[in-house]
């Protein structure tokens, strides 16, 4: 069969098993799927749409034959194997923080910087989940109104730590409900890559991955030099300036983001604004607070789009703007964007089905 | 015995059992307690420290010999009874929105501007609960570094809405756990004051009381109005200009506040802002990133401070900083901030026991 061979790296985790239903709904011509994980996951069975596949361990001759490599499988999986797979002819879309601030190496959402993607020398840097929603958001903004800054505070979902994280929030939740939140003891919230572990539930940690030296949690930092990288080309961009604090709330999926940011024009309003985000892929307007109506984590999982809405001014600084923007962490936050990018490259004629 | 006739209106609620936790852990001379309530909680019975009361019904007559009335019981019970509380010879402390904006009634954090409790005319008004813990921790900033603009996104627990409100949020909890939501339908939240209900429990709801027209929420036009009245003595005061984001969170107890803010003085810097709060009364500063050290509301619950972390300079724009901050809503933000008007008033000979 005419079509693209497809592997998944990561396949039994939290955005793996979404990137398999990706596949599944793609309407690229798909010739197969490779389900690939690490030694202790392979033999197992995942799901993509109706198929039902065998998990492989991943090695250096897992992509031979491969075209698309989806990655998400933690960083030094991505480091370890990425290599292997552009070796082989595939093109790697890799969903962790490995590759994405190498300047040679392109950061895409596809509604914001697409000709990025012509730059490629196999690998594509999937962005980080907090920065691919508020950059879908921002971008029509940017385009029709110039943008000057942006100052987010995040409301994270806990699946962004992971599907054992999601566990943890879950049987803390129900030891809280029975009496006793200390029965479980926290071994991964906030960041499974620090010392200290920490009640998620009924609780908000303002601590996303580890502490930089500055203060800044690494996902402040992500947001900051993603959100440049993506927008301006460069991850120190000066003339748009950002600023980030990142707090994760017992929430299972979807993040909700309050964006405030200053454009440029000075005729912007909150009409105009609300127009061009009507218009803006990617994006679907809920913004009536008349009728209540404003996104909500409940009610973006399992959808592709940004959710966006609260569009206001600040009413004593002219020029600056408040929204609320709510999207799936686990689809356009990674899984989606992952094979989004995907489709953009056969769309453009950077990839072809053998 | 000499010493003050205290009353609680609304002394079955979740702020009026704690307000009558206050007064029963009070340094001032209490003669009596009274525990006033509507007339369908009539003969139940509340704890004021070791003491039991009977709850009596609220009447015109109700506070004859009261000294100290302190009200939570909703807008329409303040505005019904306190003046009649206020005939009787009582100082009435009302932790309602009823009076808040009244510029002949003081509005009053003891921290912030105890001044203003000079100016009473029997009645104070205790503000809301985000905006107290707000201004305890930014007034220190504005003496000294002078304070130009505002920014706070709110992360609100939600025993702001109420007892009712957060038997909600653990019914919906456990019907989510036990595989579906639906089972319990929202009344109340996001606010018993409007038209929908939505689920709360692992969602996140950007709604604190109704909408105004120009799309702020009612609690983000207090946070702006209450704060430039307890700072700035004007509630339109146009020198600290202010903006705000109101989250609801399924938290039961604490509210979570990232402030993004501007000062005057360009010398301030992180450590000079963390030296003023650590001196600052009623502020605990838990700022150490490096060994994860910052406040989360399970650790708040309980508490009479407000504590604060993540202070951190903006590093792009000169002048600004970010802090999170997170007190009990129940007590600093209600409860607390009630009783330490009347234990203040006394300090300063504006009260005096019979």
């Amino acid at each position: 069969m005419n079509g693209y061979h497809v592997a998944v790296v990561g396949a039994t985790g939290a955005v793996g098993t979404r990137m398999l239903a990706m596949v599944a709904q793609s309407p690229l011509p798909i010739a197969s799927v490779k389900a690939l994980a690490s030694k202790r996951s392979a033999g197992k069975t995942v799901k993509c749409g109706d198929q039902e596949l065998t998990v492989e361990e991943t090695t250096d001759d897992s992509f031979a034959g491969v075209d698309i490599a989806l990655f998400s499988a933690g960083g030094a999986v991505s480091k370890r194997f990425a290599p292997s797979a552009v070796k082989a002819g595939a093109i790697v879309v890799d969903n962790t923080s490995a590759f994405r601030m190498d300047p040679e190496i392109p950061l895409v959402v596809p509604e914001v910087n697409p000709e990025a993607l012509r730059q490629h020398h196999g690998i594509i840097a999937n962005p980080n989940c907090s920065t691919i929603q508020m950059v879908t958001a921002l971008e029509p903004i940017r385009k029709a109104f110039g943008l000057k800054r942006v100052m987010v505070s995040t409301y994270q979902a806990v699946s962004g730590a992971g599907q054992r994280a999601l566990n943890e929030l879950f049987a803390e939740a129900q030891a809280y409900l029975d009496g006793d939140v200390t029965k479980v003891t926290p071994e991964i919230l906030p960041t499974g890559g620090d010392k200290k572990h920490y009640q998620m539930a009924f609780n908000a940690l303002p601590q996303i991955d580890v502490f930089e030296d500055d203060g800044y949690s690494h996902e402040e930092w992500k947001m900051i030099h993603e959100t440049k990288k993506i927008m301006m080309g460069d991850m120190d961009d000066p003339e748009l300036k950002v600023t980030a604090t990142c707090v994760r709330v017992p929430v299972p999926i979807a993040h909700g983001e309050e964006v405030y940011f200053e454009v440029a024009d000075a005729n912007a309003d909150a009409d105009a604004i609300r127009a061009v985000l009507a218009q803006a892929p990617g994006v679907v307007v809920q913004d009536d607070p008349a009728h209540q109506v404003y996104p909500q984590p409940a009610n973006a999982e399992g959808k592709r789009d940004v959710f966006v809405g609260r569009i206001r001014p600040d009413e004593e600084n002219s020029g600056f703007f408040h929204m609320w923007n709510v999207s799936d962490n686990l689809l356009k936050g990674a899984a989606w964007n992952s094979m989004q990018i995907a489709e953009t490259m056969h769309d453009m004629g950077l990839i072809q089905p053998k």
